[in-house]
C-alpha cells in the first residue's frame, strides 16, 4: 500500500504547513466545482405539496405571487375616530360622533358627511373616511360610552393619517416569494398572511455518509490503544439535518477499497450525493482515494486552511465529495462548500450571512491560503478566537459561535483588525 | 362592551406613535419579569436521556466531563518520520528508518534509538519518539517504499515539532460541556470524539398558542369583507418550532372572553405556559385583557415599538405571555422576550448573538422607546431597512434577515451609524 506514496513530490504534499501551495485551487473554484457537480440535482429532484406547517425550513419550488393584496383593505392604525380630512378645517372640528366603534373584522357604514365615525385598531375604514385621528387627540379624548348622543372635537389632520391602505405592504399580484427563497417563520407568516395554506417546496438532498478509518470507533464502544472515536458522523449528520438534508449514515467504513465500495454501492441506489470524511490525502493509507480514483473522482489540494484536501467527482455516477478526516476539517468543508451550494441551488438551507467583526487579537495565516479560524463573537463587536489553527482540536470548536476568515494574500492580522465572520 | 374604555387617558393610551410614555416598562425589566415567570419551569421540567442524533438542538441538562483525554494519545500531525529530538544534531542526521508507516489505528513499537519510524497522520506516536519531521523536509522527500531497507537524512527538529500531544485540545475530567449548553453539530460532536453515545437533555418546552380575534380567518379559507387572514399562528409556531418548542395549537378564538377562557382550560393542563395574540391593548374589544385581567395577568405597555402591549402573568396557575395583535409585533415578541429567557433558562434556543453593523440610510426612532426595526444585513456590513416602522408589514419582514435595534434615547440615527443588529 506504500507503493503509491513514493512518487509524491513537495508540490504536491496536502500536509505543508505554511508552504506556499502554487497549484492549489481556490476555495471560489472550488465552490464553483461543487456547484456544478450538483446543479443537475435540481432539474431531478421532486418537489412536494405540504401544509405550512410542515414546510418549515425548506426550499421554495416556484414564485408564489399574492392572490391577494396586504392589507386587503384600508384600516385604521389606532384605536381613535375615522373622518374625511376635508370636514376637518384648519382649526379643528366638533363633529357628531357615530358613538359604537367599529370593531376590527366588521363591514362599516359609509361615513356621513361632517360626521366621525369610532374605530378601532385593524377596522375597515368606512367609505368616504380618509384619515384617523387617534382618540388621545380628541376631545373628550375617550370613546363616548354606548348609546350615549356624542360630539367629540377632532384637530385638522392629512388624508391617510394613521390608514394603512389596500396593497401598502403588497399588492396583488406581486410576487410574494421568489423560487428558491427559504421558508423560515416570516416567509411562511407571509404566505398565512396571503390566505395560502399549502406550498409547494424542494424535497430534501438525501446524502450518503460514509465516515472512514481502521482508527476509527462508535461513540459508546470500548476505546482500544490507538483508536479515536468517530465524532465527524455525529458532526456532519447534526449539520446536515440542522441544514435540512436528509442523511443515510453506513456503518464506519474500513481501510479497504474493496469493502468500501462494496458498502457505498449497497446504498447509493436511494441518495443523491455522497459524502465520505477521511482518507482523501496522499498518505500510504487513504480509503476513499484508493477506492473512488479512477471512478470518475479527483483529488486535489484547495488553498484552504484547515480542511485542505479534498475529493470531488462521481461514484457510479452520484455525485461525490470527499471531505478529509479531521472534525474541524469536515466542518469548514461543509460549510465552505456543501452549505452555500445547496443554498444556491435549492433555497435550503439558509445562506450563513457574512458580518464584519473586530480581532480581539492578532492572527497569522499562511498567505496563499484561506484560513477558517474558529471564534466567539463577543457583545462589543469583537471576536476571540478559540483554539489554534489545528483542525483537531473539537473542544475548542463546541466553544465557538463563529467562522472567522483570513482571506488569501493576509498573512498577518493585528487586534482591532477587521474580518469578515460567519456566525454558526 | 365599550364601557372600560371610558377611564383611558391620554398616558395610559397604548397607542401614542412617537410620543413619550414615561411610565412604560423598559424592554429590560419585561424580560426580567418574563424570566421571573418561567423560572419555576426549569426545576418542573424533566429531562430525558438521548442518542446524540436525536440531541440535536436540546438543551444539555447536566455538566459534562471528559471521560478521557483528547487526543488521547500523542499522535502525528503530518505523514514524516518520527524521531526523538535528541537524535538530530543542529547539522541533521541521516537516520535508518522503520520503513512501514505506522497507519493511524495501530500501537506502533518503541523507537530504537538512532532510527526514525515512517508514521502517517493521525498515529500514535512511537514510544521513544518527540517529534515528527514532515516527510517533504527529509531527504529522499519520500517514503521508502515496503522491504527496502533505508535511511533517511532529517533536519534538526525541536521536541514536541508536529505532535498532537494527549488532552491537548481537552484533559481527562475537565468540563466539556455546562449545563444549559445548546446542543448544536459542534456541541454533538465533541462529545462523540469523547466517546459518549447518550445525553441528558431537558425536554421541550410546550406552548399553549392561541390567536385571537374575530376579524381572523384561518388560511386556506374564502375571505369575508373586512376580514384578514391569521398569519400569527403560523409565524410564531414556526418560530416556536424553529426554536425547539412544542406547540399546542388552539382554534382561533372569538372575541368573547367567557368562550376564551373556556378554550384555553380545555388545553391548558397539557402545556408549560400559553402565548395569545391580539386582545392586550386598551381598545373596546380586547378579548385576551378581558378574559384574563383579573384572573392573575396584567397588561402594560412596555417602552418598545413595535410590541409596546404586553400581557403578562399565570392563568389557572400556567404562565402566560400576552404577545400584540399585529404580526411583526408577535416576532419581535418572541425574539425580544421569550427567545432569550428560554435560552438562558433552558439552554435552547440558541441565544441570538449581537452583531454590529453601519445603517445603509438613517432613521428616526421614538427617544423612549427601543425601537427594532427590520432590515436585509448585506455582505459589505451595511444594513439596508425593509418597510418602515409599521407593524402589519409582513412583506417587508420576509424579505429581511435581521433585526435592527435602536435603544431608548436615540430618536436619529444617520447613514453610516454603527446598530446592533441580530440575525434571523
Amino acid at each position: 500500500m506504500t507503493a503509491r506514496t513514493e512518487g509524491r513530490t513537495m508540490h504536491s504534499s496536502p500536509h505543508q504547513h505554511g508552504h506556499t501551495t502554487h497549484h492549489a485551487r481556490s476555495v471560489a473554484l472550488h465552490r464553483a466545482a461543487v456547484t456544478e457537480l450538483l446543479t443537475p440535482l435540481v432539474a431531478r429532484k421532486k418537489t412536494e405539496r405540504l401544509a405550512l406547517r410542515d414546510a418549515l425550513g425548506k426550499g421554495l419550488a416556484q414564485d408564489v405571487a399574492a392572490p391577494l393584496s396586504l392589507p386587503p383593505f384600508a384600516n385604521s392604525q389606532m384605536d381613535g375616530f375615522a373622518v374625511n380630512s376635508a370636514d376637518v378645517p384648519e382649526s379643528g372640528a366638533k363633529l357628531p360622533v357615530v358613538v359604537v366603534p367599529i370593531p376590527a373584522g366588521a363591514v362599516p357604514a359609509a361615513l356621513g358627511g361632517g360626521t366621525a365615525a369610532a374605530i378601532m385598531t385593524g377596522a375597515m375604514l368606512p367609505a368616504g373616511a380618509d384619515a384617523v385621528v387617534p382618540v388621545e387627540r380628541a376631545i373628550p379624548d375617550r370613546f363616548p360610552a354606548g348609546g350615549e348622543a356624542s360630539t367629540v372635537w377632532l384637530p385638522a389632520t392629512a388624508a391617510g393619517t394613521f390608514v394603512r391602505s389596500a396593497g401598502s405592504d403588497i399588492a396583488l399580484g406581486e410576487r410574494a416569494l421568489a423560487a428558491g427563497t427559504f421558508l423560515g417563520p416570516a416567509q411562511l407568516g407571509l404566505l398565512a398572511a396571503l390566505g395560502i395554506a399549502e406550498v409547494t417546496v424542494r424535497r430534501p438532498v438525501t446524502v450518503l455518509l460514509a465516515t472512514t478509518g481502521d482508527e476509527v470507533v462508535e461513540p459508546g464502544r470500548p476505546l482500544p490503544a490507538g483508536k479515536i472515536y468517530d465524532s465527524n458522523g455525529t458532526l456532519l449528520e447534526s449539520a446536515m439535518r440542522q441544514a435540512g438534508l436528509a442523511v443515510v449514515r453506513t456503518a464506519i467504513a474500513s481501510d479497504h477499497p474493496d469493502e468500501f465500495r462494496s458498502l457505498l454501492r449497497s446504498h447509493a441506489g436511494a441518495v443523491d450525493m455522497i459524502v465520505t470524511t477521511g482518507g482523501v490525502s496522499q498518505g500510504a493509507y487513504e480509503v476513499v482515494r484508493q477506492a473512488m480514483e479512477g471512478e470518475g473522482a479527483e483529488f486535489l489540494h484547495v488553498a484552504m486552511q484547515p480542511g485542505g484536501p479534498q475529493g470531488i467527482g462521481t461514484f457510479d455516477g452520484v455525485p461525490f465529495l470527499g471531505f478529509p478526516g479531521n472534525p474541524v476539517s469536515c466542518l469548514v468543508s461543509f460549510e465552505m462548500f456543501l452549505r452555500p451550494v445547496l443554498a444556491e441551488l435549492f433555497g435550503s438551507p439558509a445562506p450563513r450571512i457574512p458580518v464584519r467583526a473586530r480581532l480581539g487579537h492578532g492572527l497569522s495565516s499562511p498567505e496563499h491560503k484561506h484560513q477558517v479560524r474558529r471564534g466567539t463573537l463577543q457583545g462589543d463587536g469583537t471576536v476571540r478566537l478559540e483554539g489554534g489553527e489545528s483542525s483537531h482540536l473539537m473542544h475548542a470548536l463546541a466553544g465557538s459561535n463563529a467562522l472567522v476568515h483570513v482571506p488569501v494574500g493576509v498573512s498577518v492580522l493585528a487586534e482591532g483588525d477587521e474580518v469578515e465572520v460567519w456566525m454558526l
